[in-house]
């Protein structure tokens, strides 16, 4: 992984100057269309094209259990997972429809579901099935966490060569709100408290319970902040390596990639801290209802685009962000320029 | 007008309820699409739909002058406004290109531009060439406000006719932030400085310059803040007015009605002050750059959606809450039922 790690360089800051100046020149107010510029910019800067194609889009979904779930950290039992997935692949899910509504590709990937998953549809990448207690050691072995970022890396040069211009991360397996907070609180020392939420509906007796789980997992295995693999080996799970795996994969192959909720920040903060480089190839989608959300958001120095309370995971929030970028890239084309438009280009003011 | 008035009813609550019982049967954690989910019922409590149709949608972008452009509240002059009228025609404006990704149809109304505009592409509902100066008198007569809200509710119902299922608030206007920062402070009684940012780009002095017609506008006009006409028509604009009244078109039709920024929201918080029912008909799309815009949604009791820190008008926040809007009617017509997914309802959680 290091020789990979070493080819990731800085994002194109020329062409994020072509872009602005691009931007400038289209008849409008200066900076009048915020951060639809801002995710203009950032995108012709990291793929180095002032015209970037993203119109082929997938949304990678991560899929995996986590032997934690036996802690009774979760609403509902592990067999909820596997049948998720195969309901991924009969497109009645929520990611199913509206990946489709924003005309993005769903790419299954079966990384350690605790079950046999086999489907056409599916990408077999199965690390093992499902991960250890990390209340009672670590979820998984240094090399399999390797694996799983590795197999994340290559999965979006698979995708690039498919023609795919953007990615989106999502991910299911119960049990992985759990596992994401215990990361978060592992990289950036945030208390258990304030970073842990009741994921899909906990009562406030599972609450304390899982946030005692998390306590316990921290101590444990004592993860080293400073080292991304160690800590997602320790407390995290394959679905947060795998997607870690996809944010590095964007630095390597100049691709943008999406961040969803409150997992896949998790698997960004693996990322960033194996290689800070990567944050400049993420784009931030929505702000979920995860109580740590915003607290993360600060951490990784990104502003959520959408602010709609959700939780339901799966890269919903990308399908959803992608509708967003796709507007902003319209209007980046096809706006008319000042020397289109009959008018002066606004002089900064008097 | 009272007539028209004494027909608006609330929403109705028996559709909320059934379009919540919809959504509690799809195969996802209890009220997990967030505010998604809430989007969904205020629109089937509207139209008194479970399953509204909104696929037609039309931004009403309302363009007129503002006789206090003399004072120097403003980077460009105002025969900017004829200019992007006319490029409006032309389909190469953000409006245009924004609405045409949405698949939104742009309604341009003259209702007051200070040059002849006629063109077969835009409707002419013109009040008169522009209003008088608002820092030293009325911008129109009672009689010309009450004409251009009613210019508003006719267009609703026109365009409900032909249709239409949902509806965006956009406008031109060169001056437009002056008056709605003056119709924002007279209603809500926020001050001056808290509530006049900066328009399309203004220079420190030039906001100075601002604040102090804003101010001088509410000491000679004097408007009744709990009279909407009369402060639209004393400290408002055309434009204002107009949209004000496809506000209350909204509750009259029992359309969706979408804000879009903050000329936008003045002209929600004079329609709200004329008939406090028609805040149910609005929904909320982006948080623009304008510094009084939170303190407005708080006032209005909703919350934007969209960050973006835009600041163009138009319409333009409009078109992306389209897309949003959109995204929450495909989950909630086409995700699988609990019973499609093979999975037990998530049950409160012991």
């Amino acid at each position: 992984m290091e020789s990979i790690l070493k080819c990731i360089e800085n994002i194109d800051k020329d062409m994020v100057v072509a872009a602005k100046k691009r931007l400038d020149s289209l008849s409008k107010p200066l900076g009048s269309l915020g951060r639809l510029e801002d995710m203009v910019m950032q995108i012709c800067g990291i793929t180095r094209q002032l015209m970037p194609s993203i119109d082929k889009k997938a949304i990678v979904v991560m899929c995996s259990d986590n032997g934690v779930v036996e802690e009774g950290v979760t609403q509902v039992g592990k067999e909820v997972t596997a049948a998720v997935v195969m309901n991924f692949t009969r497109g009645i899910t929520g990611i199913n429809v509206l990946a489709r509504h924003c005309g993005a590709d769903v790419v299954i990937v079966d990384i350690g579901v605790d079950a046999d998953v086999s489907h056409p549809h599916i990408f077999n990448r199965k690390i093992r099935n499902g991960t250890w207690n990390i209340s009672k050691g670590p979820a998984m072995t240094r090399q399999e966490a390797e694996k799983a970022i590795v197999s994340g890396i290559e999965l979006v040069g698979e995708l690039k060569k498919q023609g795919y211009g953007i990615i989106g991360t999502g991910e299911m397996g119960i049990g992985n709100t759990t596992t994401s907070s215990a990361v978060a609180c592992a990289i950036t020392g945030f208390c258990v408290d304030c970073m842990v939420g009741r994921g899909a509906g906990l009562s406030d007796e599972g609450l304390k319970r899982k946030r005692d789980v998390v306590r316990k997992a921290l101590e444990i295995n004592k993860p080293d902040r400073t080292d991304g693999i160690d800590v997602v080996s320790k407390v995290g799970g394959f679905d947060i390596a795998g997607l870690a795996g996809c944010f590095i994969g964007g630095a390597v192959h100049k691709m943008p990639i999406v961040i969803d909720g409150f997992i896949s920040m998790a698997a960004a903060l693996v990322a960033a801290t194996i290689e800070p480089k990567t944050k400049q190839y993420m784009i931030p989608s929505h702000f979920s209802a995860e109580p740590g959300t915003m607290k993360l958001f600060e951490y990784l120095q990104l502003k959520p685009y959408l602010h709609l309370d959700m939780r339901l995971g799966e890269g919903t929030g990308c399908a959803l962000a992608f509708h967003i970028i796709d507007a902003a890239f319209a209007a980046y084309k096809y706006m008319g320029t000042f020397s289109d438009a009959n008018i002066r280009q606004y002089e900064p003011q008097r």
